[in-house]
């Protein structure tokens, strides 16, 4: 299975150190070595960098943990392939526009006999079954909606099409607008709010520890999600499987269980 | 202005010796420092990279000349902005998807009172006049055709609509989804074809010269599209104000004079 890795702030974070284990998963700690992919959102703007090269050795992953991007969302993903070749068209995370956003998706699973019929607005561009299910998405709300409807009842229809896809297979995943990012746990799906005291904090990937409080202010809110604890010596939450959270500006906001 | 540099193969070729002496003209040799970009295809899929840091001293520029990406159809763009300010939403080339294709735009020149209306499959996220005007030619299409037509059609739709764009200012642009690759001319672009028998070619920019011949094989074929020749030992060919062309597999295919 894929493993992400996702983070919202309420002030631009670089994510150098949750990325330095992270990456590692792909090819080195652990066997996802079909290819990787990180956004980041800066104000409207996005960053996207996939490479279908495992990430512990991309030079586009050399590059990410060199530049201290600074971002209020980011979604990562490393990929080990269950459905679709591995090619650049296949890796996550994918990108769309819809309402003059741009909306970046990454998933972690595995959909039996999914079969989107062709969108009007979206098409899949490669052949996973996870680029399907984010076209289906981003179709069938931009179907229901010419603008985008207040963040509660966006919430609730992403959380009534997750729920249909879901029945499908393993659907784990993550969404964000530069606005919010929307996690949904069908698996595993892990994740921690940090925020002051900020606490010193250590790899479980590799021997790495750093001191958040001498890197930021005391108004930081920082909420780290993925599939597995990054860290060994803090508490991290548990997702529930049919669980979907929407964090906004570092912390959950919104919750749904199906 | 902006400077344009655009690649079209009949194989995957790299770009490091364009690109050497184009990145320069990013802050160093020309002023044109309000950030760039650049778009390999490889296959179906994208690697877009946009920065808002001057390409001159960009690390994501640095990456880009270390790492030999291989493309037939590649775009980059060195903005000095007109309109718009400086941010990473408002950074070319663009992209969106069509029909179940990425496609990639970068403009250089300034659209005087050009406003359109609010698509209803595409609209821009930053605020430039070229992200504008290129979401306005992929809603003209997809309104007009669900499935894409042939290249001629879509060519010579393309080349009114592109007409219709002209008569507000200056719009040299290029345009991929790619397999094939389209330029047009407002004010200012040259192309060269290299093909056997290849050529030691000298950058303008640097004083870097090239043997092709020791790098290509027989058969390949490349068109190198650029606002300002790259070489000063070769003959480029200056196209016309009012000039489109396709380019697909190194050569013109088609040809539009308006």
């Amino acid at each position: 299975m894929c493993q992400l890795l996702g983070m919202n702030c309420n002030t631009p974070t670089d994510i150098l150190f949750s990325f330095e284990g992270f990456h590692r998963r792909g090819g080195l700690t652990d066997h996802h070595a079909d290819g990787w992919g990180i956004a980041f959102f800066e104000g409207k703007g996005v960053r996207l960098f996939i490479d279908d090269k495992p990430s512990a050795d991309s030079p586009v992953s050399a590059l990410v943990r060199q530049y201290p991007i600074k971002s209020q969302n980011v979604i990562a993903h490393i990929r080990k392939a269950t459905q679709g070749v591995i090619n650049l068209a296949n890796c996550h995370p994918f990108q769309r526009e819809i309402w003059g956003q741009y909306w970046i998706f990454a998933h972690n699973g595995d959909l039996k006999d999914f079969h989107a019929r062709p969108g009007c607005y979206y098409n899949a561009v490669g052949s996973t079954d996870s680029e399907a299910a984010f076209c289906y998405i981003m179709e069938a709300l931009r179907a229901k909606w010419c603008t985008p409807p207040d963040t509660a009842t966006l919430f609730a229809e992403i959380a009534r099409l997750t729920a249909e896809l879901h029945g499908h297979g393993v659907f784990n995943f993550m969404l964000s607008n530069g606005d919010w990012l929307i996690t949904h746990c069908s698996t595993k799906l892990h994740y921690i709010v940090r925020q002051a005291p900020f606490p010193a904090a250590h790899l479980v990937d590799e021997d790495v520890t750093v001191d958040f409080a001498t890197v930021t202010t005391p108004n930081d809110r920082v909420a780290v999600i993925a599939t597995v604890p990054l860290t060994d010596n803090e508490q991290w939450t548990a997702m529930q499987a049919g669980e979907m959270i929407l964090f906004r500006d570092g912390a959950p906001l919104l919750q749904h269980q199906s």
